[in-house]
């Protein structure tokens, strides 16, 4: 027999979902405004946070009234309360990619450099994880989880790589430090939504297992 | 009459209390240690950042177990979410100060800058944001926590003179673009501490009132 409690955490699961769609968009468009050199293309990233910030309330709303009418224990509860987690999690997405379109504009507005290759398998191993840890939070695959947490370190050693690159180029071509630390910073926000990333993943083994694999905790990577 | 809950909330926020000073404290061991160039200090900040995930953990236990077992409502109810949330947020705030840390061991290796009082100042104000916000949250003081987000302001001016002056030294000391890129990171970090100082005081607003004032909502700065 299905429980009233079920529909509602469906419901609540797709919101995540439609959400998760937002950040992907966002970021593709952030990525793609970046390397198409195309400056309009960012304002639909604020368009697109503008819908990732009525998501973020209406989940809460939601979650708010999950708990007090139904007084959900065990997984249910637990369920609820990583959903509060990742919602503000993809909230803190779609401001990391306003700040992505932010820095954008600004690039653009400057000689260019032609050094964006790193920046973009960034982005799509970035946007990979946000649609693989949404994944594994839909269907509660714990091992699709801790897959996650690899590809952070490959969002990682692409991140220590931009920065090493653009600090070399700072050091011969003085005219270029602004475009420099803008990818400097685009790759930091781009690291950023790895680790938000992760975070959901950690949520998921949390909200499935009751394992709390933070900080260091029971999980170990494979 | 008293309730059992507001003995099992006075709790909850005895351990937020615990974990803000625990924040306030690395951020304070953080940047004494870049500024008096004292590496060894640093040390300290992970050990701090140690009790902060300890903390952490415990917090959301026992959030979790005070809603499985009093199911608690209304005021009860956001003020328990709330918690949940500032606890990231705290978490997150260790996060930073870690960074600032890891960039601080990297700059103190290098040929020092005497440009360090913007990063002091900031510190300053990121470590009242913390502190206050907490304060009001304590104390559920709406007002405060309106007076937080002005400070962010404050915080976000410092943040772009740093970044402006060190381009700038960038430009004309190749040198020291390492240096100035170590600043301008530890500028990103404590721009972060403060907002998530202002989480926690968005936080606090919906958790005495009621009212939901992110992303632009019914709250306008004073």
């Amino acid at each position: 027999m299905e429980r009233t409690i079920d529909a509602q955490l469906d419901e609540l699961k797709r919101l995540i979902l439609v959400m998760g769609g937002h950040v992907e968009r966002a970021l593709s468009e952030a990525t793609v405004a970046l390397i198409s050199r195309n400056s309009e293309s960012f304002n639909l990233v604020h368009e697109i946070e503008k819908k990732i910030n009525e998501g973020h309330i209406a989940v809460d709303n939601a979650c708010l009234a999950l708990l007090a009418k139904q007084g959900p224990v065990a997984k249910d509860l637990r369920l609820i309360l990583s959903i509060v987690k990742i919602n503000t999690d993809l909230e803190r997405m779609g401001d990391q990619c306003v700040n992505i379109a932010h820095t954008g504009k600004d690039y653009l507005a400057r000689k260019p450099l032609n050094t964006l290759a790193d920046i973009s398998k960034m982005s799509e191993v970035a946007r990979s994880m946000v649609k693989e840890s949404l994944d594994c939070f839909v269907r509660g695959d714990v091992e699709l989880a801790k897959r996650i947490l690899l590809m952070d370190d490959e969002v990682d050693c692409l991140k220590n790589k931009v920065f090493k690159d653009q600090l070399s180029h700072m050091k011969t071509s003085s005219q270029d430090v602004e475009a420099c630390l803008d990818l400097i910073l685009v790759a930091r926000n781009l690291e950023r939504l790895g680790d938000h990333a992760t975070n959901i993943a950690e949520d998921v083994i949390f909200a499935f297992t009751g394992k709390d694999v933070r900080h260091g905790g029971k999980f170990t990577r494979p």
